[in-house]
């Protein structure tokens, strides 16, 4: 599984476990901005007890393009209402392609037919490669790329939550006992990690957890 | 496109370049056994005069499970009616996929919609991520992916060796007036690039020259 050191992996994990799945966890090192989601990624494999949890660095700053990887400026305080209409400039161009095509080298290699990745589609429909049309049309080709699909054997894409509200991802967390402080949300943080409290990712979470009516235990740096 | 060193791929360029694409080449540094395929790539794209090449490195023995990657002995001299039944232990668990979504990516910066890869479905049908609905599937999954797909925009992938047979693509190479000699296809080649002779891409490599009447360039370390 895909795991980015974010809210929505880490309930995705959970999800996975509660089904009984032994968890192989993926991260990428890809140039992001940052290092917090990446040593949030490490405290989560902990916290959720995965069977093993690797980092592979990648170099998708090599072609630019994205707020997340290049030079261009995060946008901050953007009432939520404007967001997932137009792709927002933190896309980072076919992250989830490339991600999910490394995920499926190790499945194929552990012999694993079970892929999972955290999209949520009504949050983030300005993001193309989080719809569940692509979802869907990725695990058609995955069966066709991999010897499963040569030999008749299934292979999945599960992605739980993604036609659950960041309120409802909340609630599932918090239920399956996530520890949600662990995660980073920010397309900004700190070095200390706190979050900036002001970019499209923390506007989101913010309103999620107001909204599932759980006290928010994330760190801001812009906020008491 | 997706430039290997190989005779398919250099093929495959200089029918882009023939039909007035401008090519933006990209080659992987993926842990292969040697460097006379990289090598190779480097001398193609000065040789097909490329707009731009770059190479970019991915760490596919993070997984294992290749002869091309890993400590899997390369099989030798088997007779060509013996290849393409079974998944070869050449094989790298999900290599085109994660090929083609590194050029997806590229492409999108580039605002680019074709991209060109040179599998081939008879010589290789062992593979299965060479086979034509693996191709038709990663174009579907590739629409949805990105911009282009959400903007009505459209992408294609190009696989113009796709139904030729080995002789046929030496045909149309030399035809082009592509400079064989400065492909390799071998999988076990020498420090100095010459060919072992006797893998699998060797043995089909030969029988293609000899098929299509053409005199083999090729420098072999086994044979005068």
């Amino acid at each position: 599984m895909l795991l980015s050191g974010g809210l929505d992996s880490a309930t995705t994990a959970a999800i996975a476990a509660r089904d009984r799945y032994s968890i192989h966890a993926l991260s990428f090192d890809y140039g992001q901005r940052h290092r917090a989601e990446l040593d949030a990624a490490n405290r989560l494999a902990d916290h959720l007890e995965v069977v093993e949890h690797r980092v592979v660095t990648i170099d998708l700053r090599a072609f630019g393009g994205s707020a997340l990887t290049g030079d261009i400026e995060v946008p901050k305080d953007r009432p939520s209402a404007e967001l997932g209409h137009d792709i927002p400039v933190t896309y980072v161009p076919a992250r989830n392609t490339v991600f999910l095509a490394f995920a499926l080298a190790w499945a194929e290699v552990l012999g694993s037919t079970d892929l999972f990745i955290g999209v949520n589609a009504l949050d983030y429909s300005g993001y193309p490669d989080c719809r569940p049309e692509f979802i869907a049309a990725f695990e058609t080709m995955a069966r066709l790329a991999t010897r499963a699909g040569v030999e008749g054997g299934e292979l999945r894409v599960h992605a739980p939550l993604q036609h659950l509200s960041k309120a409802q991802i909340i609630t599932t967390a918090t239920d399956l006992g996530v520890d949600l402080s662990l995660t980073v949300s920010c397309y900004d943080p700190g070095d200390d990690g706190a979050a900036c409290g002001g970019c499209d990712a923390c506007t989101l979470r913010r309103e999620g957890f107001a909204a599932a009516g759980i006290a928010d235990p994330t760190r801001y740096r812009d906020v008491s």
